[in-house]
C-alpha cells in the first residue's frame, strides 16, 4: 500500500486522521494498570481503540518508543497490534524513527516493512543523508508500502538544527526537503512536517505540490485546524494529521475510563468536524 | 558506568576498542546459518564472540537493526544480548540511534538505559533537537551510564546535511556539536565522530578538547589507524574505536568458520597492534 493507497484509504473515510498509538501509562485507564501483566494490558489497550476506530479513520501510526519501553516483549507486542490494525483495514505508519546506513538501513527496512511483517510505512530520521534513505524506499516501493521522512518537526527544540540558515539563504530543513523531493518519488516518499510550524507548513506546501505530509503536533502540541488547511494540495488533499493523546487519552476528559474506546470514537468524530 | 568508568576500561585493558556486534547473515558461519532458529543462532554467535573477546577490549556495540530484524523475538535476543556482555564485564554502547522527543523520548531512555535493562550507553540522532536528547541525558546521569549523539558520520551521504554550511560559515555538524558541549556535561555525553572523516575528526578534537568520542568507519570503511589518532586528547586517550565486520566476520578471510571466536580474537590483537 504506498500513499496511493494511503489516499484513496483517506478519501473513502472522509478523515484525513491517523490515530496515534502511543501506549503510555498515563492514558491506559485504571483497570487495565490493575493488571499485572503490563504487554498484554498494552495489547488489549490498542486493539479495542483499534475497533472503535477502525471504521472512522484510514490509519493508526503506532509509536515504537511505547512497546519496546515493555522490554523484551516490546517487539512482538508491537508487531500483534500492527497485524491487528490491518486485519481491520487500517493503514499502519509505524513511527520508528529509524537512521542508520548501508546494509543496517536495509536491516531496519527488513524489519518493519518485509514481507513477514507488516508495517505499511514506517518514519525515518535523515540525519545521515540518503544512504540512510534509500534502502527503506527501495524496498518500500517493491513492496508498495512508503516512507516517511522527518523535516520540520512539532517541538519547541526543533529550530536549533531544523532551522539553521545556511549559506545561499535557505533553512537546513529546506534544503533537505529538496533533496528528498528530487531522490525519490513522492508516492513513495513523504514528508513529516509539525503542524506548529504554520508558516513553513505553508512554504513546504508551496515548494512541493506533490508531496504528501504526516502532520503531527495537532491538538494537544498546539497546532490548529487553520494550521493545518496550509497543508493542503490543489485537490484539498496530500496529507494526513496525527492524533494521539487527544484520542487515546479522550476517556479522562470524558470522565469515562471504562469506555475509553467509545471515548475515542467521539474522539476522532470531533477532530473531524474541527478539520473539516 | 558513565563515561569515567568506559574511560577507566579502556586503560585497564589497554585497548581503545568496541567489538560491533552486528550479526548479520553474512557474518554468521555455515553451522549457525544452518540451524533452523535464527534467533538461537544469532544468540549463540553473540555470545560465543563475547567469550572470545571480553579479555581483550573494554566495550561491545550490539547493532539494534540486526537483532529487530529477527522479528517479534528480536528485541528479547537483543537484550540477553547486552546482560550477557555485561556478565562479562563488558561496558554495551547499544547502537540504537533513537531520536524522539518528550515523554516518547523518555520511553526510549526507559527501555534501553531503565533500570531493569542493560545497556550502559546508547547512540542518539540530533535531529530533532535537545527536547529529543534531554532525557537520555538524565536518565543515563541517574544511572551512571552515557549517551553517544551523531555528529559526523562515517558514511559517504552524511555531508549532505551534516557539512551544509551555515550563513555564519560553520558546518551544520560543528554548529551541533557546540549546542551538544554546552548543554550537556561531557563525562555522560559524547560525540559519534567517523573515522573517514579526519579532518573533521582534527577539528572536532582542537574544538572539543574534554569530549570522548566513538569512532566507526575504522577498517572496511576506509578509517586507518593514523586518521584515529587525530582523536586523540591531551593525554593521548578520550575515544574508542568501533570495528564490526573486520573482527566478527574475521573468519571468513582466515578461512575458518568453526573458528569464528579465534579469529574474532586474532582481528582484536592485530587493531590492537595497529591502533598502538
Amino acid at each position: 500500500m504506498s500513499l496511493t493507497r494511503l489516499r484513496q484509504l483517506i478519501s473513502e473515510k472522509k478523515a484525513p486522521i491517523a490515530v496515534g498509538l502511543d501506549p503510555m501509562e498515563s492514558v491506559l485507564p485504571p483497570s487495565l494498570l490493575a493488571e499485572p501483566d503490563r504487554a498484554a494490558a498494552v495489547l488489549r489497550f490498542c486493539e479495542e481503540i483499534i475497533d472503535s476506530v477502525a471504521k472512522l479513520v484510514p490509519a493508526v501510526k503506532p509509536q515504537s518508543a511505547y512497546f519496546e519501553q515493555l522490554g523484551p516483549v516490546g517487539q512482538a507486542v508491537q508487531y500483534a497490534v500492527c497485524r491487528y490494525a490491518q486485519s481491520k483495514g487500517l493503514y499502519v505508519i509505524l513511527d520508528a524513527k529509524r537512521g542508520d546506513i548501508g546494509t543496517t538501513a536495509e536491516a531496519y527496512a527488513e524489519a518493519f516493512l518485509g514481507s513477514e511483517y507488516f508495517a505499511d510505512s514506517i518514519t525515518v530520521n535523515p540525519y545521515l543523508g540518503t544512504d540512510g534513505i534509500t534502502p527503506f524506499v527501495k524496498l518500500a516501493k517493491e513492496s508498495d508500502k512508503s516512507v516517511f521522512a522527518l523535516v520540520k518537526t512539532s517541538n519547541a527544540s526543533s529550530s536549533e538544527l531544523q532551522d539553521l540558515i545556511t549559506d545561499g539563504g535557505t533553512p537546513v530543513y529546506m534544503k533537505l526537503a529538496e533533496r528528498l523531493a528530487t531522490s525519490y518519488p513522492a508516492d513513495t516518499l513523504g514528508f513529516v512536517a509539525g503542524a506548529t510550524q504554520a508558516s513553513q507548513l505553508r512554504e513546504l506546501r508551496a515548494k512541493f505540490p506533490e508531496t504528501f505530509f504526516l502532520i503531527p503536533g495537532y491538538g494537544a502540541q498546539g497546532g490548529t485546524a487553520s494550521d493545518i488547511a496550509l497543508a493542503k494540495d490543489a485537490n484539498g488533499g496530500g496529507y494526513i494529521v496525527n492524533s494521539s493523546r487527544g484520542i487515546i487519552g479522550a476517556w479522562k476528559k470524558a470522565g469515562t475510563p471504562e469506555n475509553y474506546g467509545k471515548a475515542a470514537r467521539e474522539a476522532v468524530l470531533a477532530m473531524k468536524r474541527d478539520l473539516a
